[in-house]
């Protein structure tokens, strides 16, 4: 088995500039699933919902190679609940309600059949929840990523680094990045994250790109200059989903095929933008990923000679 | 005669969060003289200085090729004085104090050596100003760069747009690409601006990097992420030096050419922020320069193959 993908499974709420929705299907595991599936088969998917959860959203994951024996579904109880509205600037967001549920008490049981996982993405979770999918791996991953958020730097630091210090890989944005290092220099702050156990540190920067460290190596994805945004929800989880889709399916952890996974996720993180919710990660096709990450290429490629 | 540069010759005092100076050599052409004769072996300058100027900054601009006769020296008047305050995040200042001085009244004359010129860059200044140096010249050059600010779209965004229509590369940061538009998305302003008449738009996005924008092609150029940045002051003057004197060195206006000229312009501008005002600037070393350049490359160097 290749890629385990542990997040939530959710209902959004959402308000943009553009419009807003109503209950719509969300969480950091919804996104990292579709969003790699695009570039794996199969993959597990470790997760809860309550029964209020539309089964035609699990076909159509479960269509898409996503097996959802890992996914509990709760009888008698709801699913997680997160609604959000974003700033004219789209780079900020309140957060108007959020509905625990389910998630209250997760307990992440992980199938027989996704042990031996290679490859392991941790979405967004408390960090102690993400540290509990660790342990109970029978054997340790190739590599582990994993997402999180300022939330649990507010309320639950010592319990985040902890976590933190078992992976491979941390995604943070730089606000985060900001906050978990107390050091406002992008460089400084990759220095001491990666001192706290990660070998890599990933820096989103919404409409300005991504930054990848390791060593003293350091690269730089662009974001697609875009007409439109219009809903960032689930952009960063998109991206880590592309990530880790384009390094299982490729099965190469080198720093060069790093730099290309971090392109295949902010492509398909330039396409998550484009519509409310999942919407356009639903119906993308090859022929577009393939367009758009050749846009990436361009959007950066030249060759340095002498003026003179 | 390659190239003209017209831009204040200027005192500064800045404060950082590391630091204060008193009076120091600044302005926006005296950056940009400083970081286009890194390419160019001889350039013209025009402008304005007060009898307050020290004669030793004028020998060190003649030894590196600039040539003076340009340069008004105006006895009994005093040199344009600016002084601001940079917040903890660098990103934003505050003006303390603004002195025009000798800029109050500047009629930039063209000297005749300097007629002929294949490429303008017009530093920040009064749009009228700049207009009347484009009137002036008895042939139009085969580029003309311009620079300009928030400022003068404040109080002058009538003179400043028919100055604009006269130009064929706009260099702006992104806020005032905004303001100008009164666009968010910088793809909907560089469509905006570029209505107005410059062929070629540079959006400067500060650590961020810059986009160059022409006909439905973009590039992305990178900023090295730094572990310090000591005073941004002259940055982006800097980076228009580099820019117009890459271009002026190798005498190509293509698309490919002005990536490369971004990248040059990114790299001196990398330089600039490490010190205090022109510091840096006046002791840099072409190996240095030259590494600088193959970091930006590495920086976003990348070579994309499917995942599968």
């Amino acid at each position: 088995m290749g890629l385990l993908n542990v997040g939530s499974v959710a209902f959004d709420a959402i308000e943009t500039p553009f419009g807003k929705t109503d209950k719509i299907i969300g969480g950091a595991g919804t996104y990292i699933a579709l969003s790699s599936s695009f570039f794996v088969a199969n993959q597990h998917i470790v997760s809860v919902v309550g029964e209020d959860f539309p089964p035609a959203m699990l076909d159509k994951l479960q269509s898409r190679g996503v097996h959802l024996d890992g996914l509990q579904m709760k009888q008698g109880e709801k699913t997680f609940f997160w609604s959000g509205k974003y700033h004219n600037d789209m780079n900020s967001r309140d957060t108007l309600i959020t509905e625990l549920n389910v998630l209250e008490h997760f307990d992440p049981i992980i199938p027989e059949s996704a042990q031996g996982a290679k490859y392991l993405m941790l979405g967004n979770l408390s960090p102690q929840v993400q540290r509990q999918v660790i342990e109970r791996l029978t054997e340790r991953p190739k590599l582990i990523a994993m997402d999180t958020m300022n939330f649990w730097m507010d309320i639950a630091m010592d319990e985040l680094k902890k976590t933190i210090a078992l992976v491979d890989v941390l995604i943070i944005n730089d606000e985060e990045a900001r906050q978990l290092s107390g050091e406002y220099s992008l460089v400084k702050a990759s220095k001491f994250i990666r001192d706290l156990g990660p070998k890599y540190l990933i820096i989103k920067k919404g409409e300005h790109g991504a930054l990848l460290f390791h060593d003293n190596q350091v690269f730089s994805a662009p974001a697609l200059p875009l007409e439109e945004v219009f809903d960032p929800t689930g952009a960063g989880d998109t991206f880590a989903g592309g990530f880790i889709g384009f390094l299982a399916a490729s099965d190469d952890i080198s720093f060069e095929n790093m730099k290309r996974a971090l392109i295949a996720g902010s492509a398909m993180a330039s396409f998550c933008v484009e519509e409310f919710g999942t919407g356009k990660l639903e119906n993308l096709t090859q022929v577009e990923i393939d367009e758009r990450i050749k846009a990436f290429v361009e959007l950066t490629d030249f060759k340095m000679i002498h003026a003179i």
